[in-house]
């Protein structure tokens, strides 16, 4: 109680001392009103309203296309429509394959045939639903029946390859085994594809996500032997939502592609398995000791291979259209109907879900009814508000990515910004996106008391990154993908955040049957005060949008951000030709050669190509001529603007995200419009920042990177043409 | 029969290409018949003598005191008699403790009573001597009986109990546990006794020296789940050799410290164990989970404690005066007798030590019998070489610092260099040593084949430096402690070296009952090719200080490497004072505690102290005079010099590190006198440069620092005295 009383005392002292002297975007006399209403939302916010929620949502599994996911998205429509939107379910019919047939088997030297089950355990009676639950795999993953040696590829991504070759390593015609992280599991196998692998095996390391992290569940949060992440292994960094139509709706009626013509599909078979059934065919492998930082937590030496442990993983799927069901919620805006906020959050969940994505989903709701309370009592927003919640995103951001295709061209129109969630945890805030909105969001992270410090969330962002020897400033991350703000702006061009929790609730419930809504009490944000503090957030920055004098876009910030995307670029190409010069000098002197130990396997490395001096000069010069037009641009002063002056400007404001994006899209996915934030084409989820520019320089096409440059700097080019507009206006 | 042809063509070659023009030290005239000297020593040398010996010494455990190390000396000392030495056995009484009662038992919460047994393997019958092998045990662990907590110190050096206390988890009273590695063992339970705690167990992790490094023994080289690492924990760092001697010779009759006084034994009871007797221990630990970087390899979640384990360790030694067999051969000098190069590598080992000692001593004998064949052909070396096989090396040093402390004053009159070697094994030249011997040994390093891959060791060694990233200039690294060299250098300012391969023969057989013959002939250096290359090497290194018409003493180098130390200390001052200020500016903002997980132990620390500018420029000024007087020095033309100067040059250059000593010592150890080098007070084994300047400064004593920085300019200015007197000879 004395407690209680304190954390009041000094929530009380927080706002009194953050209530800030002017919000970006609103007059002297509208901050007023907006920290008023800001102060009105945050208190009908209720965390009891969360543990409710997601008690009923994570009762039972509810992947796209079952039962209790349909039952999920009528009464989430049903809680809108109870707080005053109008509430409808948009469906779409998408390729979904469920497990008929996993197989895993060593066959030499000993026979060990894989479990692929989690068990259940004590106190959480969820992980006890037997067939209920879905069965651990990867989707998108193609059929398959192949029987060859097993070679392991650490994490699967590029250098590793790099090693292997340097090792005289082939996986050509062999089944890889991956650990789990270091790179979007999708990378997985679609690098092992590339490089001749007939078959893929991705588990969870102990050292990575297991014991060697912390006590395993039940006894602690992490992954015990059994624990399998699930996922989809679809080729997103290509093109994400449903594999069968790419780039417009799957509508009842749209036209699919082949399913052998999908080219999202992987191209060998892939499984996911758990520790405990990793450790009998790792220990089987001999050949080359892994090198050190290969090596994982299991109680074993680990080997390369090829073999001679031979393993036979036959797959097939059930392979059927199913309906997502995308709750779409409106509340209409009194002065500019037309410009849409949007927030979203997904509903499907790979098993239970309680953390991935419900957590997240029950602050997004908790967040509308308090903004529904506040318009009942004529608080009505500016702007029109959409909340969504997405189906079928695990899958591979497919509900979300159905509808942006299906309504492109009126969200383009329309739409100011785009606010995802997803899981949510205790901790820090993390914070992505698009940079020309960092500025709002940091004045919003210093208006929000953090639930277990007193102080503003950004003043605690602020000390961890100090504290983890980073910087004091807050910025926002750049967003790659992994939820579902990708089709919004990588494919539309619409500005759009990510905001989520974290750092405290670190766990190995990801994807399995462990995600549920007793691993969340004890582990993840047990008293939903995180919760409650993301809709507090989320909200803010919905209600900044809405209610705005002028939209809170501010450019300085981004052309800093941008310039150091330049700069890294610069420096890395320069970093590229020193290392060049020198691993081609110690060629010339045989120095790997001697170096070699003679009993190890050692293949002499070749000369490499010289790394050129690039003209950056294009892109230099357009972020100078941007830095000119951004100064007089952050000279506006609002309370000297006419009403129509303000509806034309922030009508051209809004616009400004969509003229970073190119239409003939990146090089090899056009899919990806985005000319500053994409998705890596070997990182999966990590972000590239200017993706042509980099990406080519990083895959040493030079031609491609001196291409890209020109295509980058007409991009900026029109992009300070669409801001020399705006300053026009004024 | 093809590949030994090639091999042998190669190094033809590779000899007439690195036929040097002048040896530094000679006359043109003498460096021809030097170089003619040492190909014909270099023909002597045969690979089978070392294998033959290293069967012969390495057939029994030959811990000092035992029956077959007495046998080892005699059969040494008629070895060297055979070959034309004067030899001789001269024997110290020093204190030895062998284990008679090792108990490690947890008492709860479930009771496993530690085996303390590595287990014979098959395919290596010298694994099976049963009770003839030493017990594993930690020498110089004091007798005692204690039951206590445990706690998890992860490698129990400086920086680990600074994160315990960051965590509020104190070790007074409890029994610690630590991983080895990370210093040398001795710090461990020096440090724990420091702390409070009343008893210390270490164990060899399969991370750092297990499966995690590699395939196990039998299989591969490496440590498996039974194998102990002994070793002393004396307090080598305060002095080394015999407990109660402290200064002098433990001759018979020498008066003794009371054992109860002697500073050097542990303060408390320490037991090494095998990591399947640690398993039980570590995983009944609950407490904080320990952070990523303490984690081993072991199959459970690594916590700190305390506790709830509980353990009873119960040590009991037979506190014996044990005779010491020092093996010391001469071969009297033609022109100079009475400056001695000398030789050595210690005798004793734990066990049957195949790789340690007797590796590096059968290259020496190999080396020793090569120049004895020179001299009965009249070859007879200038000055005298002493050839040394010390007893007593593994308990603390004990052979060779009581000989040294015995005859220091001779020794301090006539010993132009010691070169000392211990355990080789396959790859690449590891030198350490006085950095007025880097051009020398560098030359060397350029005259001596690499037997794997035809080129110089040299070039070898530089390939694969430049591979991991470092630089292609040949450097001595600077001795710390660990071997046969510390009192000469470090006591008696004896200009040493100390030689080796290695790099390419990993395993886990260090001081267990694993590093036999059979062991050494798989995974070291199976042919001996590199225990040829080191009696090559060494011999070539005795056998031009022997005969240089001026002693091969270089100070450039010695110039810009100690410089470098300096500079190494100046830039360290600064960043831990920028990181001071940081640390207390975030300290101000209480950045530390609004950072830290409220869930998780945490104590706020506090502000520390500022480092105050450190006034430098009296070790600046004297450098910048000492490389006035070296760069004169260095302009000697050797052939217009007779023979009288180039005695009393000699005479005088010999003594020149001798200068860099200082007979107070260092603060709290007056037994090390070298002011350069040093082993570290808390590293062990690991070098500190510049030592007390150096460790002043890390312990933040900045009084004595400013002292330190006083006295060793002192130091500085005498040895530039001393080579101006030389410089004025000229």
């Amino acid at each position: 109680m004395k407690h209680q009383l304190l954390t009041l005392l000094s929530a009380l002292i927080f706002c009194s001392l953050n209530a800030q002297e002017s919000i970006l975007g609103f007059t002297p006399e509208n901050t007023k009103k907006q920290q008023q209403l800001e102060v009105a939302f945050e208190s009908k916010l209720k965390a009891s309203n969360l543990d409710k929620w997601m008690q009923r949502m994570a009762a039972e599994p509810h992947w796209v296309g079952t039962a209790y996911g349909e039952k999920n998205a009528n009464w989430i429509q049903k809680q809108f429509k109870s707080w005053g939107y109008d509430a409808k379910i948009e469906t779409y019919h998408v390729l979904f394959p469920y497990p008929k047939i996993r197989l895993l088997e060593l066959k030499s030297p000993t026979p060990y045939k894989a479990k692929l089950k989690a068990v259940p355990v004590a106190g959480d009676e969820f992980t006890a639903q037997g067939d209920a639950l879905l069965p651990s795999y990867n989707a998108f993953s193609r059929d398959g029946d192949v029987t060859a040696e097993l070679v392991f590829v650490n994490y699967g991504i590029p250098r590793d390859y790099e090693i292997l070759e340097k090792l005289g390593i082939d996986v050509k015609g062999k089944i890889v085994i991956a650990k789990y992280q270091g790179s979007w599991r999708g990378i997985k196998p679609k690098l092992a594809a590339e490089k001749g692998a007939i078959g893929c095996i991705i588990y969870s390391d102990p050292a990575d996500d297991g014991y060697g992290r912390g006590d395993v569940y039940p006894k602690g949060a992490f992954k015990n032997k059994t624990g399998v992440q699930r996922g989809s292994v679809m080729d997103m960094p290509t093109y994400p939502g449903d594999v069968l139509t790419p780039g417009y709706g799957a509508t009842k009626d749209a036209k699919r592609l082949d399913r052998k013509d999908a080219p999202t599909i992987t191209k060998i078979p892939v499984l996911p398995i758990s520790y405990e059934d990793a450790q009998p065919l790792l220990a089987a492998l001999d050949g080359a000791v892994a090198p050190r930082s290969w090596r994982g937590g299991l109680p074993i030496t680990y080997h390369i291979g090829p073999g001679p442990a031979k393993v036979h993983l036959k797959l097939e799927f059930d392979w059927k259209l199913v309906p997502a069901h995308n709750v779409i919620a409106t509340m209409k805006g009194t002065d500019f109907p037309d410009q849409w906020v949007m927030r979203g959050n997904h509903h499907d969940a790979w098993v239970h879900g309680a953390n991935d994505p419900v957590s997240g989903m029950v602050a997004l709701m908790e967040e509308a009814r308090a903004v529904g309370e506040l318009v009942k009592k004529g608080n009505k927003p500016k702007r029109t508000l959409v909340y969504c919640a997405w189906d079928a995103e695990e899958p591979g951001l497919i509900g979300s990515t159905e509808w942006v295709e299906d309504h492109k061209a009126e969200l383009q129109q329309k739409v100011v910004a785009y606010i995802n969630t997803d899981g949510n945890g205790r901790g820090f805030l993390g914070a992505g996106g698009s940079h020309s909105l960092q500025a709002m969001v940091g004045q919003v992270g210093a208006a929000v008391a953090d639930p277990q410090k007193g102080v503003s969330i950004k003043e605690r962002k602020s000390a961890v990154d100090m504290v983890r020897g980073g910087n004091e400033a807050f910025e926002l991350y750049a967003l790659g993908s992994g939820s579902d703000y990708t089709p919004f702006i990588q494919h539309a061009g619409i500005a759009s955040l990510n905001l989520g929790f974290g750092g405290e609730n670190a766990g190995g419930e990801y994807h399995t049957i462990y995600d549920t809504y007793p691993h969340y009490k004890r582990f993840k944000d047990p008293d939903f005060a995180y919760g409650v503090a993301l809709a507090n957030t989320a909200g803010r920055i919905t209600l900044r949008l809405a209610n705005a004098d002028v939209l809170p876009f501010e450019f300085r910030q981004w052309h800093s951000t941008v310039s150091g995307y330049l700069t890294e670029i610069m420096t890395e190409t320069d970093k590229m030709r020193t290392s060049v010069e020198k691993h081609n000098m110690m060629v010339a002197k045989n120095m790997f050669e001697l170096a070699a130990d003679p009993k190890k396997p050692f293949l002499k490395p070749a000369k490499k190509e010289a790394v050129p001096y690039m003209d950056f000069t294009p892109l230099q010069n357009e972020l100078a001529k941007l830095k000119i037009t951004i100064s007089a641009l952050s000279k506006i002063e609002i309370s000297t603007l006419s009403k129509e002056r303000l509806l034309s400007l922030n009508s051209r404001l809004m616009l400004a995200e969509r003229v970073l994006t190119s239409e003939e899209g990146l090089p090899r996915r056009s899919w990806y419009k985005h000319q500053i934030y994409a998705p890596g084409f070997y990182t999966g989820y990590g972000v590239k920042t200017l993706p042509g520019v980099r990406e080519a320089v990083e895959e040493k096409n030079w031609k491609e990177a001196q291409d890209q440059i020109i295509k980058l700097s007409k991009t900026l080019k029109n992009f300070n043409k669409h801001l020399q507009e705006i300053a026009a206006m004024l």
